[in-house]
């Protein structure tokens, strides 16, 4: 199998980023969770006022360029320091979930949504 | 700069996918933000009833490690898919992230949390 | 002043049943929390492959309507739930937030969006 | 059946606050969908690094419940907005939802939580 997703070196970065500040007792599962969503709000707020076209066009205004892709990287940050404090590797996680949508949506003529 | 994530593997797939089942229109990025909520309450059904105990535990338990695993991915699977159609590289932006707060907190003393 | 909102049979409701059925030691803050990130992700759902017209017309169809209204009060029950363990009131919660909204976004002109 | 919840006086300060500074446009479905998963984003921050005993104390602290009171009534807020622009009635949807927790849930021996 190829490799869907690899982020063994940001595993590594946070694992050295947390140890060097004392925070590996803040890290649980649910103190994770808590802030996952946190920063999940944060990037639901850039799109809460935007039209479609406004959305897909955030990448044209540099600042919001840059805003969007500060919350993209808390979110996928604390996604996968919550994968491995709890063991999960997200490539064989990802790959799993892959064949199992492509069974429930086969793509001859399915158009329903997940 | 070493590679901190590399999801190009997942991106592709997620764009052969949804092509296959003629799926591009409805992701746009409203669409997949609130798509992303929805992964990410089904990832917190996991833990609110759980103690930290319990929570730091469930890779013990094949069921719920299976379920665990499968919120994971869904959520990692939204977010590649946003920052996809929206053009941003996570890698990079990853690498700026843990600057900045490698910045805001240093690792001298600092115990304030993020 | 005039009642804003009154949620007090809710909450005198919502004690009963957990009374009842010995939840209380499971309703905690944080796990509330969790479980109110649940519900706002299944609310999320309804929406997510809907465009702007049909997400406005949901009332039409008694199905969605139906789900929506569930979705709607399972958000609610637990915020009302999470304030009173809390201990925060409400309707005085309420009332000093609009008065706050009143002066950050002055009605003479103002289009700035919060 | 007596009152569980009366919003009415804040649906119609919500309409005149909107009408005021003409952002019923803005007030779509989805727009206050995504505007709610973010102040829900920003009640899970309070939680985040707590512990349960410090969740469970919030209130103790002046500044700390002025904030907890402060995002309790934005996701409140933003919930009966968007009832009201759909077009649900939160009494109604609460009472029948209680109705099915108590058919789902009895209380005699049960102990599963929801």
């Amino acid at each position: 199998m190829s490799t869907l997703v690899n982020v063994d070196g940001l595993i590594a970065a946070q694992r050295e980023f947390a140890a060097a500040r004392h925070w590996q007792p803040f890290h649980t599962p649910r103190n994770l969770m808590l802030a996952l969503t946190g920063e999940v709000g944060e990037l639901a707020e850039i799109f809460q006022w935007k039209t479609d076209a406004e959305a897909a066009n955030l990448a044209a205004n540099p600042a919001e360029y840059t805003h969007l892709q500060e919350e993209l990287a808390d979110v996928l940050m604390y996604l996968v320091r919550l994968a491995d404090v709890t063991g999960v590797d997200l490539n064989a996680a990802v790959a799993d979930k892959l064949q199992k949508n492509a069974r429930k949506y086969p793509a001859d003529g399915s158009r329903a949504l997940g």
